[in-house]
């Protein structure tokens, strides 16, 4: 079961850091804030969406930063997901 | 008695889904949430809405994300519908 | 004395259901709710509305669900009707 | 002296009911509501509206259908005119 | 020293009636409302306005109904002005 | 240093007026409200903004009224200056 | 790692300023409120935003004036940035 995005809508995962402490024990990142990172995990076709014309500037694996309103959450097969539209994207991160 | 959505507009019916207890009882799945998964039952014409140019991308059939605060509840011969436009629905499930 | 709607308006009846209680008798349908149905009296003409161009896709005697909080009510002659905009009718029933 | 409206804007003027109690006394009618009934007594030249361009498809006589919360109330030698925008007229009445 | 609107502006000076008494004595009218007449004592020269093509329909003299709520109110050498857009004109009294 | 707007924006200098007391002492204007006049400081290039073509209509040293609730303050090296879009300007005073 | 705006956006480094107080300490100036300006570290490629052509007219390196209330606040790598649309800069500080 995969989400397929609509228009100029981007499915995006949000990262989860891996943090090792300083006596070497790696500690998942579940509670460390970082709410505007995210991994695209799927693009939509872009084309005219609300009667404008709109390029996909994204791609899958891209590292993003996204707008901290933007977006619905949506979970599926419990996994979360974060589906928003292209423009809600403000920078990838290289 | 059926729903003919007219312009961009699409009808929906959420899924519910069966649950079977680990004794083997199978529960009917309205106690639980899933408010945003709907399959598609009709789908408007698209054309022109609004003034701009509206070509429709789902399908009867359909299992769909669509944003959680959009919409119409409508009922119609006791079963529940949600007519939304095609823009509130955000990504297909495949 | 009728109502000629102007634009992309479109004037609607409201739907009464009798109703038959068990034992035989008919019970006029006011005091059950029906929120968004109603029948379409009188359709405007379409044309060039806020600057777009709007095809009338409703006729006369169609049944139609519409958008709750749309329209205006207006009384004439003791009938009560709804006005809206074809864009709040979501879909047609047939 | 008279009110010459600009653009798409029309000028009305609501409708007094004249009302015969049943000993046959006439009562003029500013008791009795009558929120959105008016009769046109001018009408602007339409054209280019905020870039949109309006044709106007109301003429002086006619009654009409007004939005409830439209328009500016004016006076002018004391008397009492609505003045709105066409498109807050919602039908005429015939 | 003279205001000189821009676009689609238009200077106005609010009309101050002069009131005459029974007894004969003429009053200055500061006291009596005349909220929404003025006259017109300078006009933009419209053209391109927020991408919209404006032509402007009153003169110097005209005597116009404004929209109550619409405009900035100016002072200039201890004389009031109110500067409204030509679309918050309602009116020419003629 | 000097600010150098960008699109349809202008720089301002808010007016002081010098006033002098009947004893013949002059009082620089601070405290005088003059809260919508100002001098143009700088004047941006305009051309396309928000897809709109914009012409520059007011010129370095035109004094200026400006809407009371527009624009941005800035300060650079001691000095307050008001930043505005063009079409927060209402009137060039002569 | 670095921030690569999409579309009209801009990545902003607020300025900090050092500070010598009068015996000669240098202070860092984190202190000191800036609140609006702010260097630009990286260019968005304009092109169409939003259905509209946007032509970038800031560099990377040029000290600028923002909205105050414009941006969304980024942190990457312990560095905070500020990514803002190129219409929320208002002057280019030369």
């Amino acid at each position: 079961m995969k989400l397929v995005p609509l228009g100029d809508r981007v499915v995006l995962k949000q990262l989860v850091a891996e943090e090792t402490t300083k006596s070497g024990i790696v500690l998942p990142g579940q509670s460390k804030e970082k709410p505007q990172q995210a991994e695209v995990v799927a693009v939509g076709p872009g084309g005219t969406v609300d009667g404008k014309e709109v390029t996909m500037n994204v791609a899958v694996g891209n590292q993003v930063i996204y707008s901290k309103y933007a977006g619905t959450e949506v979970s599926l097969e419990d996994e979360e997901y974060i589906i928003v539209k292209q423009s809600d994207i403000l920078a990838i991160i290289e």
